[in-house]
């Protein structure tokens, strides 16, 4: 809150001179046009497990706020504990990305979050079961009707507000964004240094903007063939094109100390092992211990404030409610 | 906030004598001598998955917080997806509790709180295992050195940190508690016969005390046998004793509109049957209709202010962190 402050009163003071100018990585901005009464309904249903066949699985279980709005495991766990195909991505700053999901399948966060409620393997539920829970449930009925005006609750009013939370889940205040806004000793010589080298290797070309990724589709392995641990091919899954083959979405690295582990199969462990084959088989470069070390060094300099508000108390069910069904059927 | 301010105002000017006095019903009280360093390190480790196998399951998984303190599902789901033979009883207010687990086999939290870490049924780790994790951790190995002063972590610092954050999650300020403390007005005439009937039919005999239950261990089925859903059978799985068959620790029954499924098996689904079934098979009684409303009306007013705090962030992995596994092994 201090450096936000003093930021602020540096921008105030005329002190932008200071503000690093022409980086090809800006700040992340707090979101604008918020609907508030939105966002306190989303944010309910992000944590409520009755959206899950079970019961037991929320939107939070996979893209934990806790844990940098991931669940910090190769490949998520779903109904039944069934073994996810793929990574889950951070939903921290996932308003800035271009489409959602790996293979960007989901033009924005409203039709992504309709996605995992109704897939068999993740919360194994169908829309129409899930609204009949939540119009079974007299306080939400409520603050549906408060929110959008209507007697009847629709998946569109569901993912429309589960998408206005979504995208408060920005992470200003990093001390790469405090340097970029001018605080000029926010970043160490290390950190310095593994920006100029993120910049000069190329990295930057596809890790770029405010989310520092999230903004293009790139091959995985343009260099170098990568030897996945599975048979998901990207983009090509949405396109039909056979050039789209294991094309992903490029990830944000916002917070990105915080969302291991990387790639779209979750096999590299850690910010050096990541850092090591993104320079092997985007950049045909192998980077030295040093630089490798600078590198994740600044990458780290990229956790944000993360967000912060009460956790959510879920209205009870009411008699009528249909109980979910975690064993057998 | 503001009832709580006029019940106090009213105390601190003497107007004690409004206060509903020899009921067998007392107020929950927020607790004394809390420290709140080890509160808000408990608070983490309560919601770190981490602290089990699969880095899936937290304690909030099962005694999740959003939901009065359980999981809302007759039993819970543990390490790849088994499932529990006793349903989770509501963390909230549990502090108040004889001794910990529906057979008191737990002395007290902190000797509850290591049992799931380590039941291969629920979180299936090792106390080993998750100190070992703990320990890799930068920010955890401050944090404990802050709050217990020592160079090492321990599963006694662990345990104890997580009951000590168990304790503040007591639930004040119900309705029914304003009545008891002298505002008459804060229950209707259903409510307050509901009442009148939970004491005169005998419920009080057992559901009595600050947490409304929770102080004894008794029979289930005292009257008429119980048919349960399971072959659990309570206390005398600890004591060894024939008579303690089918005894279990009389459940809290504050918040008991949010901690549905009823019963150590989780059969009732609602409070309507839950009345019903204990009146019979507890009171040899049958009530009618309105007086099991009336019951119903009653405990809903049992309901207090929910545990309000900012969910909390969890220090990321380091590189040398033992890595969880969701899957095979």
């Amino acid at each position: 809150m201090k450096v936000r402050i003093i930021v602020a009163s540096l921008l105030a003071f005329g002190a932008t001179a200071f503000a690093q100018s022409n980086e090809p990585i800006q700040p992340v901005k707090s979101p604008a046009q918020i609907n508030l009464g939105m966002v306190e309904l989303g944010k309910k249903l992000y944590f409520d497990p009755r959206l899950s066949k079970s019961g037991f699985i929320s939107c939070n279980s996979c893209h934990n706020l806790s844990m940098g709005g991931t669940d910090n495991i190769p490949t998520s766990i779903g109904d039944k504990w069934q073994q996810g195909p793929i990574n889950a991505p951070t939903v921290l700053n996932s308003s800035l990305n271009v489409a959602q999901f790996w293979d960007g399948r989901a033009a924005d966060l409203k039709a992504q979050a309709g996605g995992p409620i109704a897939n068999p393997g993740e919360m194994a539920f169908s829309h129409t079961l899930a609204i009949s829970v939540l119009e079974s449930i007299p306080h939400y009925v409520r603050e549906f009707k408060q929110v959008f005006g209507k007697g009847k609750i629709s998946i569109e009013e569901v993912t429309l507000s589960i998408a206005e939370f979504e995208k408060t889940l920005v992470t200003p205040n990093s001390r790469f964004d405090q340097w970029l806004l001018g605080k000029a000793d926010a970043l160490n010589a290390d950190e310095k240094a593994g920006y100029k080298l993120f910049k000069d290797a190329g990295c930057v070309g596809c890790h770029n903007g405010p989310a520092v990724g999230g903004a293009s589709f790139q091959k995985m392995g343009l260099v170098v063939p990568y030897k996945a641990n599975d048979k998901i091919e990207g983009r090509s899954a949405v396109t039909g094109k056979d050039a789209d083959r294991f094309n992903y979405k490029v990830p944000t690295l916002r917070n990105v100390e915080m969302t291991y582990p990387y790639f779209h199969d979750g096999a590299a462990n850690t910010l050096t092992e990541a850092v090591d084959v993104m320079g092997r088989i985007q950049l045909g470069k192998k980077f030295t211990a040093d630089e490798n070390g600078n590198v994740v060094a600044f990458l780290k300099t990229l956790t944000g404030d993360q967000p912060s508000f009460a956790l959510p108390i879920l209205p009870p069910s009411a008699d009528k409610t249909p109980r979910p069904t975690p064993f057998g059927k």
